[in-house]
């Protein structure tokens, strides 16, 4: 063993002793893409597997947020750790909602059983699901017993990410307009749990209505759940106890439904795995597309229709594939 | 010139003649991802850039879709030919919402000088962005001097569909809640033109005064435009024509900005290409994880634990890639 490899091993063991230290150095790693967060998550992946990761996804204004933390202290209540991960796609620029995560959580900062972190997209080039994968096995691998992975929107990128989580709840309000059955059709296959948060607002009955009925056209006999919707007022905990009970009753029939559940964790390693390669495939074509200057040559060419994009795609892949 | 050569050429002729079932041919041969449209897109590729490209983006409830419909009427008026390209990743499994598109438009479907195609995403490998790319492509080529081009919500997705746009048109309605900021820090940075629709109903003061707050805090001396906010009611069409005045605003800025116009047509360049880039290399991806039963074993494998996604990606990539 050499040196850089017992260095190696000895983080590895204090992440793995839940060390909230090495845990955010390895996250910090993470995000600076630094080469060496590969080898440490590779050596933490075969310790993975045990906490149950819950996805909370809703538009903005959902109160989403709110609800998160509210399940913060109902899992801290029963004495479980809790890891919480913020994705923010809905700000791909800017990371503007970010601050606004971090002042929020503030209650539990100072809670040793709560660890939260934030994560905007990196510019157009994707890496946002595989950031969030390398956050998760890390919590994962540090203890805790709950991740909380909450995302924002309905759109591919937050599809994308929910396909980590052991259940998902998606959160609906009340009188979200005339366009909602648009929404519902793509929430509808990825909502393990429904969450109707503002519950006292009006409207909620007809939310609900909206849902049973789109849920009596789908086809859930394939496994066995009817994804359970729980009225929630999130500033005053109304029903998250209830919304508490539904997680854990789709986590009991997940463990329990045989070949499905296996295939949800395959589809969590397929995942896992695909966003690691696609990652690394858009490094190298940005690789090949050269320098500022090299790039900005090419791009004149294609805007004076000297050349086409058809063309220049070929010979780009030409270049990275092999045979 | 073999026969085959001759074929296509006749073929690519009568796209740019402008022949809707020779359009609407090639659209079928890029969602069926057959070879022979990368080169009849070559081919066209050369008579495009004459059509404006104006992406309309809302979310679910915005009314975004009845005001895409009154903006065809507008530019009909005007005897412009209108494509109408209705991008929704908000149904990513089911598509539920691409119907709807379809019989709302129904009113125009007798005009031949209107082109209504809808995209839904396929699966979960990409490939949305470079559909829409080809789409608008034929709808330029085809002569069309406006494509609208529709996506829902505000997420990674759309980001990327809108790139591609000339004039963004960001559609808001009032009161979407308290979570508002964290949408708009994102928006403001695609929106040239903001419409809030839905401007008889209460809180449109407080959304158009929450944008210009916004605005006030944001840089907008490095192009000279700052984004107007038109009220509208779409389904009235008030303030329609006002809209159409302030894309028209932005397209003459546009043109006349110099190096910031340059800047967006590279941008638009490299968006097409790298689409097209990492759509083939997501092929290859999944190519190399084999068929069915050779991925099953793999994701068996790494839920069992006995292997990691790290130590496989690099497998892949190694065989994927040259040095």
């Amino acid at each position: 063993m050499s040196a850089d490899d017992a260095a190696i091993e000895a983080f590895v063991a204090r992440i793995l002793e839940g060390s909230v230290r090495a845990g955010a150095r390895a996250m910090r790693l993470v995000d600076d893409r630094e080469p060496i967060a590969r080898e440490i998550l590779d050596r933490l992946y075969r310790h993975t597997g045990r906490a149950r990761v819950i996805g909370i996804t809703g538009n903005p204004g959902s109160g989403k947020s709110t609800l998160t933390d509210r399940l913060v202290s109902h899992y801290r209540t029963q004495g479980k750790r809790v890891g919480v991960v913020a994705v923010d796609p809905s700000s791909p620029f800017t990371g503007g909602a970010i601050l606004g995560d971090r002042i929020r959580m503030n209650q539990h900062a100072t809670d040793p059983g709560v660890f939260i972190r934030s994560l905007a997209t990196r510019g157009n080039l994707g890496g946002l699901s595989r950031s969030t994968n390398d956050v998760v096995a890390i919590l994962d691998a540090m203890g805790f017993d709950i991740v909380l992975l909450e995302t924002v929107g309905v759109g591919q990128d937050e599809v994308e990410v929910v396909k980590l989580a052991h259940t998902s709840v998606v959160v609906l309000v009340p009188g979200l307009g005339d366009d909602i059955q648009a929404i519902k059709a793509g929430i509808l296959e990825i909502a393990d749990v429904f969450a109707v948060n503002k519950a006292d607002r009006d409207g909620a009955d007809r939310t609900i209505r909206d849902i049973r009925n789109l849920q009596m056209l789908a086809d859930t006999a394939a496994t066995g759940w009817t994804p359970p919707i729980i009225r929630t007022v999130a500033t005053t905990d109304d029903g998250v106890a209830d919304l508490v009970e539904a997680i854990a009753a789709h986590d009991t029939h997940g463990r329990a439904a045989g070949s499905d559940a296996a295939e949800r964790l395959r589809r969590r390693e397929a995942h896992i795995l695909e966003s690691l390669i696609r990652d690394r495939l858009v490094e190298r074509m940005v690789e090949a597309l050269g320098d500022a200057a090299t790039r900005r040559a090419l791009l004149d060419r294609l805007v004076a229709r000297e050349t086409t994009p058809y063309a220049e795609a070929q010979r780009v892949l030409d270049e990275l594939l092999r045979g």
